[in-house]
Order: C-alpha cells, then sequence, then structure tokens
C-alpha cells in the first residue's frame, strides 16, 4: 500500500523561514531584549545542529535542556529533534532528588543549562548518576564558576559551525521530545514524543478547535519551555508564520506588560497565579495591553473572577484550556460555540471558566465508578479517558504506572469531571483527592473554592482523611489572613459549607496551617498532607 | 518506544456528532431540500456501516461510489472507511473506457450509483470488467429500470439496519480512500490515501495555512464529491464542527445562489467556471449573497477578474488554493500575509491570482532543468516538487507512472511554476505542455491567457508541434466569437502576442477550431490536439 512521507518537525522550520524569513524571534535576556529573524533563526538552529554533530551527539541520543524561556532555549527546540536527536526539557524547580532521578532516567548526553541556573543544576550533581552527561553548555556567552565539567558556553559551542544542515528524513516514529510530568500526585514519569506526537500536536494547536493561532499572531508563552514545550507553542508559534515573544527568566508583572505592550503581543500563555500577578500589577500601573486579544490559561484551574476581569476591563478572552504532560498537552479548549457570543456575560463566563471542549482530532469517555459512561448533564462525574495521536499510550520504563494509567490505547487521565449538554467538561477533582465518604464522592476542588471565597481565607485545601466507619472523611486545610479571628472563621467556615453543600460533605475538621505545601510547579502538594495526618484519630 | 493512538477519520464523527448535536447537513436533492442534524447523520452511518457488514463487505475491501454531492454521498464518506473499508469514489463524467480501466484497477466489490447515473453506468458494464461488483446500491428510494444487478436501493439497503456501530480500531496505516487523477496527461492513475493521509489533510485544512473553516463556517462544496473527495470539504467541515450544504445533482447557478441566500453559505468551492456562471446569473437576477464570505477556487487557475468582481461587487474573498490528486488534494493556498490587506486592490488581486503559500506541514522544492533549484524571484521558473503527510509516495499499480513522477519521497508535480519573494507559487504551465523552442521554455498558459484576453475570441489553447530546427514551435488553436473577422482576428493576435512577449513566442501559426477539446474534468485536453497535429509540415 502507496504511504507518505512521515511526520516530522521540519516542514514547520521550513515554512517559516522560507515563507516568512522577515518575521522576528524577540527575546527578553539578562542584557535587553535580543531580536532577530526567522531567517536567522534558521541559520543559528543550523549551526547548533552542526555543533551537537561535531560534538558526537548521535540519532536517539538525549539533549536535556535546564533553561528558562528565551531565544536559545527556542532554538534547541528545532535543532535538536530535527537533527534525529531527543530534547529533554528538564524543570529546574524540582527538588534534586527528582532532577537526579529524571536525569538518570533519561541518560541525557548533553545538558543545555542556564548561567542563572548552573549553581542549581551543580548543586544536584552527582557522578554516578549524572554518568551519562558527556558535555554542559551554559546557555550565553560566558561560563560562571562552576564545577560541572567538561563545560562550554553555548555561542563559542555553535561559533564555528556551518549555518547549512542537510536535515534528515527521520521516521516519524523517531524520538523527538520527552518530558516528565509535574509529580503532583507521586513520582514524575517520563513521557516521551515521537515526531509524529509534535507533529499532531502543532497541527492541532493551529485551529479554532486548538489555540486558533494565525500568521499576524504575536505569541507570548509566559508557561515555562519546561512544562510540556510550553504547552507546544514555539512548534505551533512557527507552524503558523506567526511571531516569537520569549520573557526570558523569572518575568515580572511590569517585565510582561512592557513586552505586551512593546512587542504587540496578541496571544500569551500561562497558569492562572501569572495573570492575578499581572492583574495586581496593571491596577496599580500604566500599561498598554490593548493588542492583546486572549490568555490561555491551563495547569490549573482559570478563577472566574479573571476570567471576568479581563473581559470587562481589557477587553481580553481568557482561553481556559486542560492539558496534561501525557498529551503534548493540549487536550480541551473552552472556545464558545457560534451563537453563545450573544450570550449574557455570565453564562459565557460560566462556560469559560470550565476546561472546555475535546480538541478535533481526540476522542474520550467518561468513567463513572461503576465502568460505565457517564451521561451528559454537567451533574454526573467520572473519570476522564482520552486517546489520540498525541496521547502517549506508555510511560518510559514504569511498568507499575502504565498497569495503572492506561487501558488498550485509552489513558486513563486520573481527572474527575463532569460535561455538560453542551459538551464542556468541567474538572472536579483529581481521582486521588476525590474523598469517599460512604459510597458518596466528596469534590475536594469545589471546598476548596468555596472556602477560599472567604474574605480572611488566604489558602485552602481539603484532604480525606481514613475513617472507620465512612471510609474517609474531609478535613479542610486553611492558611488565615494576618489578623483574622480563628475561632470566628472556624465557625464560619463550616456553616458556609453547611449552607453550599450537601451534609456529608462538611469537613469534620478545620485546621489551620502557616502555608499550603507545593510542588515545584505550584500546585497544592496534597501528598504531604495526606502523610502528615494519615490519621483516623483526627476525626474520630 | 512509546506511541500514540493511531491517525484515523474516527475522532470527526465523534466531535461533531457528540459536540456539535444539533448542526445541520442540508442537501439538495431532486424532490427539493433535505436535511438533518450531526446526531442523525451520526445514526445514519452506523446504519450503513451495519449493512455494508451484511452484505459482506471486509476490512480493505473498495466500495466504489458514482453519485453526486448529497447527503447520502458524505454517509459513505464516513461510513465506508471507519468500518475499515476503502472509499473509491469514481467520476462518472469519464469516458466508458476510463471508467472500465478504474473499476476493473480498483476490483470495487459494491457500487453506489445516484439513480441518474444507472444508465451511464449500465452503459460502461462489461461482464469481465465488472467481475468484481457483487452488488449494486442505487442511491436514492428506488431502483429504476436497469441491466445492473443485483441491485437495492439505498434506504433498503440500511433499513434494517441498527444504527449503533463499534467503530474499530483501525492501522493508520488502512487504506481508506482512493481517487484516479482526472487523465489530463494520459490515462487516469489510481491514487490510495491511508486513514493517516486523510487525517493529515483534513487537519491541515482547517488552520489559516489551509482552509480557515471555523465551526461557525457553513460549508457548500460544489466541485464534485468524486474530484478528489470534494477536495477534502466533507471531512473538514465535519472536523471543524460546521454546518454541510450539499447541492446535488448538477446544480444551476440558480440553485447555488439560492442555497448561499436560504442557508447562510459561508464558504464554497469550486472550479473557476462554476463562478463565471455564478457571476453572469447574479448579473441578471436579485439574490442575496451577503452570508458568504469566501470562495475557494482550484483545479485551474482563478482569474484575475473573477478574483476582483467577487471582491469589489460581493465582498467575498476568492482563495485561490491549487492541489493534485495525489496530495489529497490541498498543496498551495493564496491567502494574504499580515499586513498585505493594507495593499491596494490590484497588487492585493495580483497576490490572489497566484496559486499561492505552501500549506502547513509540506515541504516543496522547484527543480530548474538544470537539475538546481530555482531562484524565488518570480521569474524563473521550474518544476514543483512537493512532499508531506498527504502526499502519496507511489500510483496503484504504475511501474511506469511510478518511476516518472517520484524522486525518493518528492512528488514530481509536472506543473511548471515561478515562485515570488514573498513564496507566493504561480503556475507557468504543465511540463507537459510546456513548449520547448530552441533550448527556450515558452509557456502555453501565458500565451493562452493573452490570446482569450481578445475580445473576438471564445476560447485559445497553444500546443508545441515538432519543428526539425527549433525542436518545438507554438501553435494556436483559438475559437473565435460569432461573426468575428477571422483574417483580421488572426493578424491582430499575432500582433498583441508580438507586443507582450519576447519574440520567439509568437506562435508559427494560427488556427481557428470550433471548440477546444475538453477532459471529463472540464480541462483543455492538449493530447488530442497534439496528435492531431503531430505533424511538422504545419510549421515547416
Ligand atoms: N485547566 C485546568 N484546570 C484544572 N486542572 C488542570 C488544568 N490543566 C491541567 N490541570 C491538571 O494538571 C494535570 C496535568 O499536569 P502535569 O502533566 O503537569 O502533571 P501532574 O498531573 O500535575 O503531575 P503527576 O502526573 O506527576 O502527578 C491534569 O491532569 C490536571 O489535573
Ligand atoms: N489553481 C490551479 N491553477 C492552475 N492549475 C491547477 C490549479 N489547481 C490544480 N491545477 C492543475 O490540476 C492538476 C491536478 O489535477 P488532477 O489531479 O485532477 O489531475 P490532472 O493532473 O488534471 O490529470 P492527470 O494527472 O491524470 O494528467 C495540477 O497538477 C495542475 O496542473
Ligand atoms: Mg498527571
Ligand atoms: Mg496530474
Amino acid at each position: 500500500m502507496p504511504g507518505a512521507t512521515d511526520q516530522t518537525l521540519r516542514p514547520f522550520l521550513w515554512r517559516a523561514s522560507k515563507l516568512f524569513p522577515d518575521r522576528e524571534v524577540v527575546s527578553r535576556t539578562h542584557d535587553g531584549v535580543e531580536r532577530y529573524t526567522y531567517s536567522e533563526y534558521e541559520d543559528r538552529v543550523g549551526q547548533l545542529a552542526n555543533a551537537l554533530d561535531a560534538a558526537g551527539v548521535e540519532r536517539g541520543d538525549r539533549v536535556g535542556t535546564f533553561c528558562w524561556n528565551h531565544h536559545r532555549h527556542f532554538e534547541t527546540y528545532f535543532g535538536v529533534p530535527s537533527m534525529g536527536a531527543q530534547l529533554h526539557t528538564i524543570n529546574p524547580l524540582l527538588p534534586d532528588h527528582h532532577i537526579q532521578y529524571i536525569v538518570e532516567n533519561a541518560a541525557d548526553t548533553v545538558l543545555f543549562v542556564d548561567p542563572s541556573l548552573v549553581e542549581k543544576l551543580a548543586g544536584a550533581y552527582d557522578e554516578e548518576v549524572f554518568a551519562s552527561v558527556e558535555r554542559y553548555v551554559v546557555v550565553g556567552e560566558e561560563v560562571p564558576e562552576t564545577s560541572l565539567s567538561p563545560v562550554t558556553d553555548y555561542e563559542s559551542f555553535v561559533a564555528e559551525a556551518d549555518a547549512a544542515y542537510d536535515w534528515p528524513d527521520l521516521s516519524e516514529e523517531q524520538p523527538a521530545g520527552m518530558c516528565y510530568t509535574s509529580g503532583t500526585t507521586g513520582k514524575p514519569k517520563g513521557v516521551e514524543y515521537t515526531q509524529q506526537m509534535l507533529w499532531s500536536h502543532t497541527m492541532a494547536t493551529l485551529p479554532e478547535s486548538g489555540l486558533d493561532i494565525r500568521s499576524s499572531d504575536v505569541v507570548m508563552p509566559v508557561v515555562p519551555m519546561f512544562h510540556v514545550n510550553a504547552w507546544g507553542l514555539p512548534f505551533s508559534t512557527t507552524a503558523a508564520g506567526a511571531k516569537h515573544v520569549y520573557p526570558g527568566p523569572s518575568p515580572s508583572p511590569e517585565d510582561l506588560a512592557s513586552l505586551i505592550e512593546e512587542e504587540g503581543v496578541t496571544l500569551t500563555a500561562g497558569v492562572p497565579t501569572v495573570w492575578l500577578g499581572l492583574l495586581d500589577y496593571l491596577d496599580e500601573n500604566d500599561a498598554d495591553i490593548s493588542s492583546l486579544d486572549r490568555i490561555v490559561i491551563g495547569g490549573a484551574a482559570a478563577p472566574r473572577s479573571v476570567i471576568r476581569r479581563f473581559d470587562e476591563e481589557y477587553d481580553v478572552d481568557v482561553v481556559h484550556a486542560w492539558g496534561m504532560t501525557e498529551m503534548a498537552p493540549i487536550g480541551t479548549v473552552a472556545h464558545l460555540k457560534p451563537g453563545m457570543e450573544s450570550w449574557d456575560r455570565e453564562e459565557r463566563y460560566e462556560k469559560r471558566a470550565k476546561q472546555g471542549l475535546l480538541a478535533s482530532g481526540l476522542e474520550m469517555r467518561v468513567v463513572g465508578d461503576d465502568g460505565e459512561e457517564v451521561e451528559w448533564n454537567g451533574e454526573d462525574f467520572g473519570e476522564l479517558w482520552v486517546r489520540g495521536p498525541w496521547v502517549t499510550t506508555e510511560y518510559y520504563e514504569r511498568p507499575e504506572a502504565n498497569e495503572e494509567d492506561f487501558e488498550g490505547n485509552w489513558l486513563k487521565t486520573g481527572d474527575v469531571v463532569t460535561v455538560d449538554e453542551e459538551g464542556y467538561v468541567q474538572i472536579v477533582d483529581r481521582a486521588k483527592d476525590v474523598i469517599k465518604s460512604g459510597g458518596e464522592w466528596i469534590s475536594s476542588v469545589e471546598l476548596e473554592n468555596s472556602l477560599m471565597a472567604h474574605d480572611d481565607v488566604a489558602e485552602a485545601t481539603v484532604v480525606g482523611v481514613p475513617h472507620e466507619r465512612w471510609q474517609e472523611r474531609p478535613v479542610a486545610f486553611v492558611v488565615p489572613k494576618d489578623g483574622a479571628d480563628r475561632e470566628a472563621l472556624q465557625s464560619e467556615l463550616t456553616e458556609m459549607v453547611r449552607a453550599e453543600f450537601p451534609k456529608w460533605w462538611v469537613p469534620d475538621e478545620v485546621m489551620f496551617i502557616e502555608e499550603v505545601p507545593k510542588t515545584a510547579t505550584g500546585k497544592f502538594d496534597k501528598k504531604v498532607l495526606r502523610e502528615e495526618y494519615d490519621d483516623e484519630s483526627i476525626v474520630a
């Protein structure tokens, strides 16, 4: 049977550099804003590939990056996979023992590391664990004092290399990328992306049913490039021929506002906290963000207040999206359907606050406790299962997790959801966080949202603790705001929940803590609380 | 290495019927306009698949269609491939000997045939050639008098079947579609589309770089569904969750205008002659086509006058596109780049009149006579080569053509093109029609356009005839309008060409004919003229 050419990233680089040669890649760095064109970008990517060849990197080798969002990191996005190696982006915010597990498990041969992260990486260094690493490249113009060795700086590494590179015909099965899950529910799990998966994800993000990216867009990924390839945006932006803006290391709200204003950003993307920070900044400062058309928010639920404020005050659409490392990552996107534009504001915000409609090219089912698919009525919930061309069917070297998380070609996402009559998915909880009490499910996320709405609550989380009679009972952990009357707060919170939810949802205890423990990606780390409070006596 | 789920058409059907259950499929039939929803469509498709199962159709069997554009034909588009069989759309306008070659070559097991085409098919019937065909299904509610046997009508065929169908997990390598080239340059050649090719093409048509289809669109494919799957629109429209409008058998300009008005069509597509007909109709009649946003024109060059008239008189963008059966078919699309919207009209029309920018996901090169890539300056020309995930790498059972038309994974398109500085491709000629005179190339298409601009010319074509000294010389074949002064016309035409082109482009003869011979798809059939005038003496 005749076939077609393999699906690889190469045509995206080809198209941007040939059809949009003058469109820009802009990058905030320690020394101000740098910029060049796609045409120069292509040359730099060619140089990088030649330098990697010269350094002995071979097809299938893994090349790790330990970097923020900037143009050099973006050069590795096409340079590494298109020469046939595998780009492995590492989250530098992880604790040392996770970094060690990840580097050892992936067996990276070269590590690219930002100047400001050299110390962090050196701190995690362990001779045995890092044995596969043959070279460190500090992604800048010079090498700081470090124990990492052998080490070069990026500019010297590529300086002598030719810009022309004869990109090979790769198989679409060739591993092109790798990323580890955030480790919210346990040890991070490695997910490999083939050329085909990245091609598919890229194509799927371009149309309306994805992120709706056009050549006229100016795209600024604030989500780190070590979080599932900045949600694929560096690839998608290139495929669209759009302009890139990278906000560099640890951008402040001020940095973001000024990049939006100066570069004419139309589309940006990141986790909710980033946008809360920007809204606060905009309250106090003059900045013109009128070029901005939409913000993709994902990784955690987009608060309705953020959606409302961006719409009402800045005429910016928040595009709420849900995804996972396992799916490169886009799964659902909360676009409005034809006709919904004319709905009134609050109805629109209600849809936009959900995680959205499944992207075109994927399939899903929602499986209830009884193994049957649940009804799409916005009420019944079950675990979301997904499958599709950019959804993995396996973790890297984790047979136990494979056993648990897959069923045939379905990925069991571990997210518990409802689906409404219009097909909008809403995440109710993680399966591991759902509290099972007397045979009924209690959504920890809904309880948390309710508690956090109280003026005296800074943060709150709800965890199930074991209970003899009810199997599990909810316990609330609350960080009160300074000066709050704790005793009054305790009873007010209990009253509040009682008024809003079924009786058995009311937490058996409201405990005050100093801070909710967080993971490296800023998510609530319920594992820590569960371990600490794994004790029936609390709610006995 | 972990992979992902195979790329198949199934998720597009899933998405439309589950997320857009109430959006409509509208179809003009002999008995007026019929309509149903995606939700009913899904049931009908399930019924069809069950009926095919019951009829003994097995995975990999070919199912042929001999039908116009309507809802039942659309049912075969998902029903046949998604059960694992291969949808083979046959052009009923082909001469009998081509239909015979095609049915015998494809070895179809079931043939779906429109009531109005039963006679044509029966006329091409030959016992030996049609030996593979086990059943004929007349696509309507009853069977007309016919010698075809055994024969059922479509509605009886599906009536008893269950609507629920357990769609199998198919391999992306599974053949899903088949179409033969138009036979402009010789015997039609079979092209097979795998599930993966159709998935890729569908995804690629959705974004801006493709046909830019959104859920709010109302899409009416006028291009026949037997011409490369109506350019993939039935699949793309479904993947977008948009509304379908099928214009039925032999729609008149009046039918098209009234469907646009009544159904609110936003996007339509077809070959240039259709739109010339619509413009003429609109000149004489009142019709409101204000819902129409854009018309995709392809298959042959879109005349600049059509582009201009639709823009100036109806505020409709003509989206000129180039494609081939070999590529399912979309290759290039003439979208304007960011910034070009503000160009003045004529400059914009010049870009839109070119065949356009290569779609995202493909790669191309333009190879000159010397085997080197030509410069992108809008002047130098060479043969266009393309490759990509929806471009075939082989014809079905045609080793000689495979030898000639492919080089590695590149398809040598046989189209001679220029590419301008902005990357817009313009078709100059077919390689087989280009006239090679004294070592220089002469574009037959450019000469034809020039001749056809004369008020007294109805049609004109230019063909190379053998010449002892110059190898080949151009000869013009002109169909004069009624009442034209032939002698005056002859010298005026020669003068006109002399003023516009290099001296050696001037045709050695201008010959008057009654009609330019045409192929079954309405393209000029230069083979016929070349055979008839294969004689040096004409230009000696
Ligand atoms: N828009 C969103 N709203 C709510 N939750 C979201 C959203 N987007 C992503 N998530 C959560 O993030 C998860 C995916 O995150 P990621 O792949 O980074 O790792 P993780 O699931 O946090 O960590 P691990 O799998 O190692 O436990 C989803 O399964 C979901 O629980
Ligand atoms: N927009 C366009 N402008 C000019 N020519 C076009 C356009 N679109 C398609 N074509 C022509 O149509 C060809 C593709 O047509 P198709 O695949 O139907 O078969 P064919 O090439 O006409 O027939 P055969 O390959 O059997 O000789 C292209 O190669 C090109 O020559
Ligand atoms: Mg996870
Ligand atoms: Mg052809």
